[in-house]
């Protein structure tokens, strides 16, 4: 038989999930110091639910990457390829939840796509989302939580910001027709990732009339501080949209304060891909990185789960997913030890099993993450286990230490062996 | 368009899932004090190592309730049924793993199965395991950690303990043939819950020789403590897998102290289905709980491993899996409150939301869990959403509350409301 994984999926050995759980144990904290409340929902949905038409009026491309599946009754079902379906479904099955209904959900979601350079198969989301609020305050606490998320994860972050009542705003500025329109914006979405030039160009292509072009252009050379940006484009954009837009942006930027602000980036051209979104749509980024995607991202999307449920009842929804991939990788990025074990220490019993074990557990029972040799063997060979899983600390425990009652301490990295009296060992200072 | 779930899957709202999570992160602790690493692994693989034959040279019921799939390259592929499957195909990928590997995963199967009371289609399995051990030391780790489990939780949960290599001693004593063996295994294994003359009749109608049930029955009538079972065993069991059993068992009690034994108890009859346990089995039970189902079980599987991925290396293994579903049942049994979010308090502004944010604010980063109104409602409909959503604290903030850097605090559930200072706010016990 030959041993091999599906493709596109992957196995976290420890090094790499502790890693990984740490994220997830820091999103989750923060999220629910916003008040933001776990749901779970399955992997797997019917069919029906997962190829429903979306705002757009059209199925989206996710929707044919979907892995399909039937059970025993024949019944068709796949696998969720977002969270934000479930949720959607989640709603409609529970009309009398109260509202705003403040849930985050992260797990796995699954995608059959070509398989490309961090595009998996299977792969984490990690959403929060605020459903039944129409105000600002919502984004703005949504992006307060991810400024805390950034904090807390020590991540060297920014927001960007921009709103698609803007967008509509600019490309009624620029005369650009209706069919036009959702090209122009993939089109001007790009701009910060190839650059005005390139943008130029493809506009072009995309056969934008020239007199559009240069509006266009007037529009995104527009330079400066946040505040300068909205104050030129209120000189210039007219339309309703636009002025909402411009109005939107200017009471979220009225939540925060300079700190905050020195993180919160007006972009004008934002417009992430999706067509779903309807007002201010945010997307955070590395600083001085290596990694140059977005490593969270989110907007509102008023329309969306109204219109996927062909329902009556009205869901004005805003939401952020942060990404567990790039974060994960930003943090490894930082950390100069590879840890496969949680251990903070690990015991060498050298014939003391019994009484080491007793050792064992009563660290344990002070909250220590204790390893110890199951094996029987002799202290070179344990050293060198440890030591190959990073567990940062040795504590030897032979007979004499147990008749002196004295711990043989010894810290892997700086080679340094100390004595530590067994009532004192809870107390030390196992550091990672 | 019909909202439907699939069925046997399940959504958790934030009141279950808030108990759910609460479960995890408890094993999680425990599992990671005792030096277990998490390991990650996907939930699709193919179906060329689902299907695999098991130790028994068969193939089990589960394999036959695998939801199969297939992605865009027409591969077959099937959702993981159980999280041991997953952990023999990383240990054949990562051959240079060192031993003993200790590793927990906590994580979603699936079985395509008739949907009866209990049994769901996706579930969680917790499982903890120790690849690369020989020895009792495993299964007494193990064992404790199960222990500091129900403490860590608050039940009031026992052990129960039983060899198949003692089992077999016992078949060996009755002369019970070898093609009779299976089948009287999981027979016997129903003793305590149909009792000993149901068992008797299951046997007859079976074929077993009168003699040999005779011989069964003396043994288990056996009564009183392990220790004296144990005794009056070694009187009687011969074989050389009996005696080993016996000897095992004698080894593992010795590894706990008087407090321990409270709560381990060996049950002779005990074999846990599955064929493809070898030495010591284990199940937890929670004492006077409605709850009558084992919430835990475990054993070793030395040869599981090695005959799956028919390897020459040696996968000695044991293990133990803890049911997410009893266990969240049984501590749902014991809160009387049902909280629908996980804020310890809700502050309700009135025409004070950027002031009560700010507070909100500071209160977060001293690491409470707040939530704030979104929707500038008034204020008796803003403590009925706290009531209702379980939340213990409302703190309401007016212009008098911030003239007077005082705000009130009413606790929900007494009704009582006192005056905090502002800065005295995040000492303040919002006990939930």
């Amino acid at each position: 038989m030959a041993i091999e994984m599906a493709r596109g999926v992957r196995d976290f050995p420890p090094e790499e999930k502790i890693i990984r759980q740490e994220v997830v144990s820091k999103l989750t904290n923060v999220f629910e110091r916003y008040g933001f409340s776990p749901l779970e929902t399955p992997a797997i949905e019917r069919m029906e639910i997962l190829s429903a038409k979306f705002a757009a009026g059209e199925t989206s491309d996710v929707q044919k990457e979907i892995f399909q599946l039937t059970d025993q009754g024949g019944r068709k079902l796949g696998l969720r390829f977002d969270l934000t379906v479930p949720l959607a479904r989640f709603l409609a099955m529970n009309p009398n939840l109260k509202m705003p209904f403040k849930r985050y959900e992260i797990g796995r979601t699954y995608r059959d796509g070509p398989i490309k350079l961090g595009r998996y198969r299977e792969f984490w989301q990690c959403d929060v989302d605020v459903v039944g609020c129409k105000t600002m305050i919502a984004e703005a606490e949504l992006m307060k939580l991810s400024l805390d998320v950034f904090r807390e994860l020590n991540l060297d972050a920014y927001l960007e910001i921009n709103n698609r009542k803007l967008l509509n705003g600019i490309l009624d500025y620029a005369g650009i027709a209706v069919e036009k329109r959702p090209e122009s914006i993939i089109i001007v979405d790009k701009l910060k990732k190839i650059g005005i030039e390139e943008v130029k160009k493809e506009l072009v292509a995309a056969e934008i009339a020239d007199k559009s072009i240069e509006r266009l252009m007037e529009i995104f050379g527009i330079q400066g501080e946040s505040n300068n940006i909205l104050k030129e484009l209120k000189s210039k954009i007219q339309s309703p949209a636009g002025i909402e837009g411009i109005t939107e942006l200017e009471e979220l930027f009225s939540f925060f304060n300079e700190e905050e602000l020195k993180n919160i980036k007006l972009n004008i051209s934002l417009a992430r891909g999706l067509s779903y979104y309807t007002g201010p749509v945010f997307e955070g980024f590395l600083r001085d990185s290596k990694i140059t995607g977005s490593i969270c991202g989110g907007g509102r999307y008023d329309n969306l789960i109204k219109s996927y449920l062909e329902s009556e009842k009205e869901y004005p929804s805003t939401g952020i997913s942060f990404g567990l991939e790039p974060i994960t990788e930003a943090l490894k990025l930082t950390r100069k030890e590879v840890r496969k074990s949680v251990a903070q220490l690990y015991i060498v019993p050298i014939k003391t099993l019994k009484e080491s074990l007793n050792i064992a557990q009563q660290l344990r029972n002070s909250g220590l993450k204790v390893d110890i040799d199951l094996l029987g063997r002799g202290v070179s060979k344990n050293l060198d286990y440890a030591d190959r899983l990073g567990i940062p600390f040795c504590v030897i425990i032979g007979q004499t230490e147990l008749d002196n009652k004295l711990a043989n301490v010894k810290n892997m990295k700086s080679g340094v062996e100390e004595k530590v009296p067994f009532d004192k060992l809870k107390e030390y200072n196992f550091k990672l």
